[in-house]
């Protein structure tokens, strides 16, 4: 099988990479050889073992036949949506880690795939290098989905994972991020919970059928969050994780994505640093917990490879959802415990039930509110010097 | 799509009750409605709602030709293997949970499977309700495999996690298995890792392309792991888990299942009660772990069902090994740390580095060793009154 890879960047390059260093298993896998025929990149890379196969035109990716296959690693939703819609109605599969471009256009490319007869195969868009999209798809989806929640953004997770093992401020911990490459110049995207959302969105559409539209999804980050937080939740028997979680209710979908306190044991509460994990709970199938690396160059070039396997096959996960909106319910209705943090100069005038105060934090009280709304936490708290309001997360 | 279920035990039950429970879910995904025609069992179910599906002679199945996919949940190795065997002779899938007849007849099931164009499914033998094989087979073999380690049998981690988070004795904690259904009165393929091993043997054979010999790979059960095991494991920062664990050389496996000590912190750590996990490390992917339920009526069916599904879209995975035998390393070769726990009245007398003694287990000391084989642990001990040696699982 002859491809195309678009886009010569992390993800692109590591494609090439693992087609030559796993090539036998792969073969042996696919029951025939997976060749790279066509790289396409502005830049030039004339240094590269690659070199002879570069080009700088799509049209002739997209005129030539013998192209079964592409991999869209180009990212983004301009150029990488013109390019994947151009080679679906070439007729050629589109394999692709870009989870912003399958949130946003989805409904659309697999509409049109499935009306020319190839595939939209997308398994490194969602967790990297773990295979979940698959065994989500094939199996959970076969039974009655209750609910999802996801570590999803291994940058996050690196950092809350510093500020939890080793007391490292958040700053600090963002500065090191950056430092190991895990975290952009500009880290918004993973930090404030947007690239994490978009896994959930696509997540939920293929549980659902419809589209989850990622700008109705309540979504906080990690910004906020210090040391004292991780002190306060460890008080309780908590962790802190960012969770991406959905709960599948008659009446639509409880979908948020934000800082979650875990309970120290549940599986997800042993995902640190750049790992992601997705949890999801059936109703025959019960409790299921998919971990692995959530990014970086191999790893999700391997989820690409795997797909292109897939493709090879034929034996592909069918996936397709309408442009139907998934109705998302309003984030200020769900019912959730909370740990809350005051600032208090006298901690005997709380009176709240079962309070913790911490020497190492003088003058701060925290304790665990009943089930409830945030209207419900908030007008309780009327008149108290609040620090922080956390939820906890758990399964219903 | 019509099916016969053979055997109406728990997981024959199970299918009928999910195949119903999930009816919508199910033809969504299959692209067509998955029914049950008959149900073959010596028994008399005239008290049950499928009643009218029950027959008693096999050849009424065999030589039906709408039943296009039988699902063996006899179990064993004897009626199952013969009715398997005649199902795919007479050009009929099989998907079966059955890990003892797929450990011990794979090879040839597979191999006879391919020949008449029919296929043998089983996603359920390995890790109960969790769906691994698929990405197991799908993914992870895409890439070269390096290791995996599970903990693949329900109810010696529900005896092990009573031990670790109760204190219980080995001898209650089975009891209570068996009172709650988990164990069986003749608990030995369970807690002596007979069971365990089984799986392991399937993994590797679906990784090697051979046939991963079970009677080949040492096995040690939990029956002498006693409370104290876990308070000096803990002592020195480690859990106990029951694992099946393959390391793949290019001389051949270090394959064993047996009780290790597991960091706390590894996300095989949290895997806690009849919870089964399968941790995995590929070259190119990197670590991955899948959890989920190990067992249990509904799980089991649930994985069971998926795998009717993959034969209705025929996306099902394709794999196969040969009869010839993986070559599985001496065990005494394997070497590991260990945590070694001597009787002593005197323990100023113990020269080893680091050891521990604990109020609570007085005339007793434990240390880790340095990475050694067993015989070198052994000499090391001569002279020694040695109440335990554990080993350590390290991902190398």
């Amino acid at each position: 099988m002859k491809i195309a890879i678009l886009g010569y960047g992390i993800v692109g390059s590591g494609v090439a990479e693992v087609l030559k260093v796993n090539a036998a298993q792969i073969a042996k896998k696919a029951g025939e050889s997976i060749e790279v025929k066509y790289i396409l990149d502005l830049k030039d890379f004339s240094g590269d073992p690659m070199k002879s196969f570069f080009v700088k035109n799509f049209e002739l990716i997209e005129g030539d036949p013998e192209v079964q296959t592409v991999v869209e690693s180009i990212g983004g939703e301009t150029i990488a949506y013109d390019f994947a819609k151009r080679a679906i109605l070439a007729g050629k599969n589109v394999v692709t880690p870009n989870k912003a471009l399958i949130a946003a256009h989805g409904a659309e490319l697999l509409a049109l795939a499935k009306e020319r007869g190839v595939h939209v195969l997308f398994e490194a868009s969602v967790g990297g290098g773990i295979p979940l999209i698959r065994p989500y798809n094939g199996a959970i989806l076969t039974d009655e989905l209750q609910e999802i929640a996801g570590i999803l953004n291994g940058t996050s997770n690196y950092i809350l994972t510093q500020m939890h093992q080793n007391g490292t401020s958040y700053a600090a911990a963002l500065k090191s991020a950056q430092e190991l490459g895990y975290a952009e110049a500009d880290p918004t995207a993973d930090v404030g919970g947007f690239d994490a959302c978009r896994k959930l969105s696509i997540l939920l559409s293929l549980a659902t059928g419809k589209t989850a539209d990622y700008t109705n999804i309540k979504t906080e980050g990690i910004e906020r969050i210090d040391t004292a937080d991780f002190a306060f939740a460890a008080a309780f028997g908590y962790t802190l994780k960012q969770l991406a979680t959905a709960k599948i209710r008659k009446e639509g979908a409880e979908a948020i994505t934000a800082p979650f306190l875990l309970k120290i044991g549940h599986p997800m509460s042993t995902v640190s640093d750049v790992y992601n994990a997705l949890w999801a709970q059936a109703k025959t199938t019960g409790s299921v917990m998919f971990y692995g690396s959530g990014a970086g160059k191999l790893p999700t070039a391997s989820a690409v490879v795997s797909n292109l396997v897939d493709v090879a096959l034929g034996t592909h996960a069918a996936h397709e959802w309408t442009k139907e909106n998934v109705k998302i319910l309003p984030a200020a209705e769900y019912v959730t415990r909370k740990i809350v943090r005051v600032s208090c100069s006298d901690p005997a005038a709380i009176t709240a039930k079962a309070t913790k105060t911490l020497p190492q934090y003088p003058g701060f009280v925290a304790w665990i509110t009943e089930p409830e709304t945030e209207a419900q936490t908030a007008s309780a708290l009327k008149g108290l010097k609040v620090e922080r309001v956390l939820r906890i997360y758990e399964t219903t």
